[in-house]
């Protein structure tokens, strides 16, 4: 009985940690070919975006190739989403180069050793965060934060890619330095370089906007079309490789990939670097915490189109757990991408298999394909970043946020400046801070209604949007917010004063149907305003508190030391001081009022 | 008749920057002689306690004098709190002696041009506050923290003046190393300091305590007891400077005050040096802050008793110009003390010209009395400086707040541990961003409930805590908190997994009453729950939403977007889905509910 009881209990456990026990016992011929198919769309996609991301985190190809490796597979056994697509980004890239350029220079052994430091180190703070329940975390990452900084990296890693494509070199971190390097550098643009990178260009923003509209006049299922567009990159890349290898371009100066070693990466134990892990620490948890938000993102608006449930915690783990897997295999971090995870879902991925599938299409690539790759320019690779980081560029969700709050939209733009000034690292904390900011600053002064009767009613409503009736000797006051530190002693002055400029009252009555929350700091406050009501010959009453709120307040001295009493409802408040003109409101005819205030 | 407003302008505002101009006008034989005797009652009070705290900040005690003359007059000109006793207290004091220690050494014109320096700096923040009207910065000293912050630096203090009682030197800027040097050096004791610091401290224990019974029963009354009380520290310093003097201690080790120079101090412009001042710029902010709570608490506590008004942002002016006084006469930082406030209000003080007075009874001492402090040991102050500090230490409000609030608690206790360990302003820091992350991580994970109609009403109740009928088409939830940044995600993933979980719900209906705002994290989320149930054939409405919210949501696309509609009342929502059900329930005859969940 115990044995059966502990058995059911490891099930369990494994069942939760282990989601592949649930979809590996279902698994057949048919999700197998679908997966199949599947797994060629995305290797096909995955096999530029390998190589370009590596280029982007300032690393040799290779080490992309072997970052779409073995954390696919281990997504594959841990994630509960069936359709992400787990691989190297564009974003995680751009602070894996910036966190390493603070380290090293690029091409040392030390730089690759940061990068690679930096996919162990997120990883093992991945899965820490998904043990400790802490996913919340991802959520001071807010929308305008998340929105700012999207498009101020898009903007800055698409400047950033220009050098690479007109064959100069650019120096900067940050947007403001590499504009200012563009213009001093342009006149050096190598001819060859830029007629491939531009060329490139043209071709892939044709492939976006024109390329599909002609294939569906051709005839072309939308899906099938899609499939077309999303591999379009390949095709750019067979034609500039074909291109320079034939026409010599390597010898005008255009920079090519080179030898890339082939082979399936070695499994090693990154060396534990305590101290270099300790200088990583800031941006190994924002390249989590960034990595995270993404993945999960994609992952909830997948899952639902199918009704199927993603663990936000065991994602925590799954994503730690593959980037763990790329660090011991010599790669970068690596998170679940935005595109490809459609890509991966519109074409039918019917379970996680499918990822471990494009893995071996990875690993059969570069165990054979790298010997082709010998010709292909950067300039080709960096125009595959431009065009797929441009499209992350969203200055319609500025626009909306800005239309919808003001102080949502003063985080976007200082998250913006911050990141093109000071970098990534620097614009997501400011953003976050400011956000953090700002709610504390909007909560410290909450909207606070003076309150009537409604005429006919028992209902009370703010004086100045109703006609409502009140008694000149009892204050109504209802407050719209949580009470808590910030907006303590705002409570006090505001009564402090009501109290002092108006010598009829008699009575305060707080209405609380909105108030969420009362802290110690609140509850100090309380207290002092009915003390000193009390010193006025004022009494003070509470009325709609909430069951929790006032289930905590029972614990508290103050309910016992009120001078009023706690209503149920702000009417018996009025009518237990004033029955006669509360009644006689009650009975009044006028219409009840509607909207709400 | 442009010139007559323009006038009119210039008063208000006038009058509203110089309360003085107020009182003064109706100023008169009684409020003057009532004035002059409270002001002789705190002369008498503030003496002993410039110099003790002058001592504690590691200054000369002639410096304690200076803070209380100039300071003084400028509080009674720019002041608006008419009880309001502003001088060196004990906190500020130890925190310009922690700030000062980090430039310089006691003893040196360098460590008394930082105790200066930051009289100015924090008297200028506080002017700038003022003027920006962000004195609401000082709400972010939650309750717990203050509270955890007073008793550990209370204590702290107390330790550390068992050195001067003892005669002993202690080392250590915190109240640990202090314990650890105490244990070490204490056997190092000069008994004839002992002798004098441990009768005073016997002495002024029992003035605390067994005077004012003993007076009381000698037929005195409440108020001249308390007085007595009060300046039992004046009988102490009287005491033992003739005992010192009379039985030659100074030869014995009794460490004494010695030459303190007499006269006025010179007004003169503390050196603009920009360098030190960004030195000092976060302890100058924090002692700011943390006066000005100290002082805005005593001054509203005060002001209500007789129903008059204290305008905080109007406070902060006052207090910072009275520390830009204290600097330019070579003062300390200075703020309004409780203890000697409540003195000032029980004496009977009518305006602040009290304060005034008070200024010019010590600018008196100053010129007169200086030579009879040649023999004061330095023992008698720090026992004055134990039982003040002592009193201020509070362990029943640590058991309300354990009580009430165990988050409350941990910031409490955070505060307390890291003010001991690592000193004042890293306790401060600390508490602070505790509060600010609980409270964060609180509304991160609301209290959401399922609710179902009350037979009988129109009324929905939570289905935990009521008997109440659902339709199981319909996913009815209550969310009791405001929907921004740190929950957007909670609301999504719990509105995911309940459909996920339950194939037989076709609608989602989000009842507000406590939404107190809607930021755009939150409104993308709405925007996906949305889009994510559509996909999954389910409608999503919502119900009560405020009127303030409804504004705002108006400006969004959401409500266009919204399958289903935004209802004024959860009935009606209900009603409009399933009209029989909810008729039929309404109709039940059920007793009401009548508690609130």
């Amino acid at each position: 009985m115990e044995n059966k009881k502990s058995n059911n209990r490891v099930a369990q456990l494994a069942k939760a940690y282990l989601p592949i026990l649930d979809w590996g016992s279902k698994y057949n011929g048919k999700t197998f070919s679908n997966d199949m198919i599947v797994a060629l769309i995305v290797t096909m996609m995955l096999i530029p975006q390998s190589l370009a991301y590596a280029l982007l985190a300032g690393l040799p190809p290779e080490i992309g190739l072997y970052a779409s490796i073995a954390p696919l597979i281990i997504y594959a056994i841990f994630g509960t989403s069936r359709a992400l697509a787990v691989g190297p980004v564009a974003v995680a890239s751009l602070m894996t180069a910036a966190a390493a350029g603070q380290l090293a220079s690029q091409g040392t052994p030390e730089y690759l050793g940061a990068a690679i430091a930096l996919a162990m180190v997120s990883g093992l703070l991945m899965i820490a965060m998904g043990f400790l329940k802490l996913g919340f975390l991802a959520n001071f990452l807010s929308h305008p934060v998340i929105s700012g900084f999207i498009t101020a990296s898009g903007l800055m890693i698409a400047v950033g890619q220009l050098g690479p494509v007109l064959g100069i070199h650019l120096e900067g971190e940050t947007l403001f330095a590499n504009v200012i390097s563009l213009v001093e550098t342009i006149s050096q643009t190598n001819v060859a370089t830029a007629a491939v990178g531009i060329g490139s260009l043209i071709f892939l923003f044709w492939v976006r906007s024109g390329l599909k509209p002609l294939l569906l006049r051709a005839g072309m299922g939308k899906k099938l079309a899609d499939v077309f567009v999303k591999i379009g990159p390949v095709v750019a890349i067979v034609a500039t490789i074909l291109i320079v290898a034939l026409m010599g371009l390597a010898d005008q100066g255009v920079a090519i990939v080179g030898t890339v070693p082939g082979g399936l990466p070695k499994i090693t134990m990154p060396p534990l670097d305590f101290e270099l892990w300790m200088k990583i620490l800031v941006p190994a948890l924002l390249i989590s915490i960034v990595g995270y938000v993404e993945s999960i993102s994609v992952a909830l608006t997948l899952a639902a189109k199918k009704r199927q449930r993603v663990d936000p915690d065991q994602e925590l783990i799954a994503l730690g757990a593959s980037n763990v897997g790329a660090a011991v295999s010599g790669g970068f971090p690596v998170t679940g991408g935005f595109a490809r995870s459609v890509v991966n879902f519109d074409a039918g991925a019917e379970t996680p298999a499918a990822g471990a599938f494009t893995a071996i299409g990875i690993a059969l690539a570069t165990l054979f394909l790298t010997p082709l790759l010998y010709y292909l320019p950067n300039a080709t690779l960096a125009a595959t970043i431009i065009v797929a980081v441009l499209s992350l560029v969203d200055f319609g969700a500025m626009k909306h946020i800005w239309s919808y709050s003001k102080s949502d939209f003063a985080a976007l733009a200082t998250t913006i400046i911050i990141t093109w000034s000071a970098g990534i690292e620097a614009g997501i904390i400011a953003g976050v801070a400011l956000s953090i900011f700002l709610h504390l600053y909007k909560t410290s002064r909450p909207h606070v209604a003076v309150v009537g009767q409604v005429p006919g009613t028992t209902a009370f409503r703010n004086v100045k949007r109703h006609n409502v009736v009140t008694d000149p000797g009892i204050l109504s006051l209802r407050v719209d917010e949580s009470l808590y530190f910030p907006n303590a002693r705002f409570l006090e002055d505001l009564i402090n004063n009501s109290v002092a400029d108006n010598s009829e009252i008699r009575h305060v009555i707080l209405e609380c149907p909105a108030v969420n929350a009362i802290d110690s700091s609140a509850l100090e406050s309380l207290e002092a305003i009915n003390l000193r009501l009390k010193d006025g010959g004022i009494t003070f009453h509470l009325s709609e508190v909430k069951g929790p709120i006032m289930d905590q307040l029972k614990k508290s001295h103050f309910i016992h030391n009120l001078t009023g009493k706690v209503h149920l409802t702000h009417y018996d408040a009025v009518a237990s001081i004033n029955p006669e003109l509360a009644e006689k409101t009650r009975q009044a005819t006028r219409p009840i009022a509607t909207s709400k205030s």
